[in-house]
């Protein structure tokens, strides 16, 4: 049982993880190790206090050699699921069950909009984790919506079991080929079926009969990681001390609203990380 | 008429500066060239992600660096007082008037508590500014309050004019020292007399006749500074985007809340801005 859990390797969850190891918490920091994607594409950051202006990914490679000397540790996990209990709360991140007794969401600008029936259908052939469920669709055919290159060593894994693979992606770099690989020209707006995938709906109004659909993305969608969580457009609703409507649950950064800044990402993340500390205190 | 007034010159009020510069505002910075003295003083700043740990005075030196390199400049004046009016806000800055369409209060640590009698018998003995007032007082008894040696060369105007000038100081540097100035072994606690200042009450419960009272601070109790400003005990009560309950005043720092931090003043300071450039696009 951790003291925090923080999901997100973003300026927020850093800004968090910094304060409440100083403080001898015990922190269990979910995410990617390559931290933030947003930032390390910046090409410039001028406005953040005390730097002189520099790229976003020198600021990243900045950030990584600040977590090595605060020994700071990350884990490399996607988390899909976070429940409410009566010690805390549990968090499902890759196939691993994790326990803390609270959680600090700095999961990037809201997080992606759940897709139409995406929330319906998970564990009904939706899928987050090509890892966890990749094997159930050997042979048969699947769509992959893929919004981050990181993942594309799973795109390959899954490429290799189906028998088709069905791809999207929102950006422009070079993707994975492969003999069942084909890139879809619109992007995936729905997914259907009765009780279980049955096919995916995109842009163009078109259809694919699917079996299976996987959803590689730097986060799920604030309603879908945790039910009952209250948003305010796309982005979680939190009080001035960062709290959520859940009690022990916490956010900052981008998740909680505009502007999306690192200064604005950090300072929440030193807010919210002293909520937390004030709520352990309890 | 600038677009905006920026009081205080700490992470907070730089934060905002650099943003709102980004975007061509006009801005009044108003406050000390030599930064945050609470920043200058912090032995080592540990949890500012993106910087090694680090001095105070070594960050502000980078901060200054970065207010010349972005073409800021600060007017060195402390704001006693600010009106709302139709077009916007009226501020008094020493002996100066100014304009401004919106106001940000990034005074620090929700400035000073007023000294009982303070605000009645402001503008009747008791004066925040040196140059504007002290003539008033030549061969008179006054007792000063210091709370920052940068006004030391004050202290020492006040002192050749007066015949007495009794001084406060709560901390531990060297005062300056002349025939007619007493150091008092006991703080100021109030202010007292009949629509003029007559004497100060001590922490040890006596007391000082004098003719007048100047208070050298680094800025003004936010009631006194903005009549009808909405307070949160000793903090400016702000909403999420850190507007105050007057129109175009915003706030962001330490003068809205804890935690006293410099991730924490650069995050709102970085909000407040935004949410002023929303205010001016109305």
């Amino acid at each position: 049982m951790y003291d925090v859990a923080i999901i997100g390797t973003g300026p927020a969850g850093l800004s968090a993880a910094l304060n409440l190891k100083l403080h001898n918490k015990s922190i269990l920091w979910l995410g990617s190790p390559a931290l933030s994607r947003k930032v390390g594409l910046s090409e410039a950051i001028a406005n953040y206090p005390g730097m002189e202006t520099l790229s976003g990914a020198d600021l990243n490679a900045r950030f990584t050699a600040q977590i090595a000397a605060a020994g700071l540790e990350i884990t490399d996990r996607l988390v899909t699921n976070i429940l409410p209990d009566d010690s805390g709360f549990s968090l499902l991140g890759g196939n691993d069950f994790y326990q803390a007794k609270t959680v600090l969401l700095a999961i990037g600008s809201a997080g992606p909009k759940a897709l139409e029936g995406e929330e319906a259908l998970l564990g009904r052939g939706v899928s987050y984790c090509a890892t966890c469920d990749g094997f159930l669709y050997k042979g048969k055919t699947i769509a992959i919506l893929c919004t981050d290159p990181q993942y594309h060593h799973e795109v390959e894994y899954l490429a290799q079991l189906a028998g088709k693979a069905y791809l999207y992606t929102p950006y422009k770099e070079e993707v994975p080929e492969g003999a069942g690989l084909e890139r879809l020209p619109f992007p995936i707006r729905a997914i259907r079926g009765e009780g279980r995938v049955e096919s995916v709906l995109l842009g163009d109004g078109s259809d694919r009969a699917v079996d299976g659909v996987f959803l590689l993305r730097n986060s799920v969608a604030p309603a879908t990681l945790l039910p009952g969580l209250e948003l305010e457009g796309p982005h979680i609703r939190t009080a001035r001390n960062l709290s959520t409507n859940i009690p022990g649950c916490f956010a900052a950064g981008d998740c909680t609203g505009r502007p999306y800044q690192v200064a604005k990402a950090v300072g929440e993340g030193n807010i919210a990380a002293h909520s937390i500390l004030e709520y352990l205190g309890k």
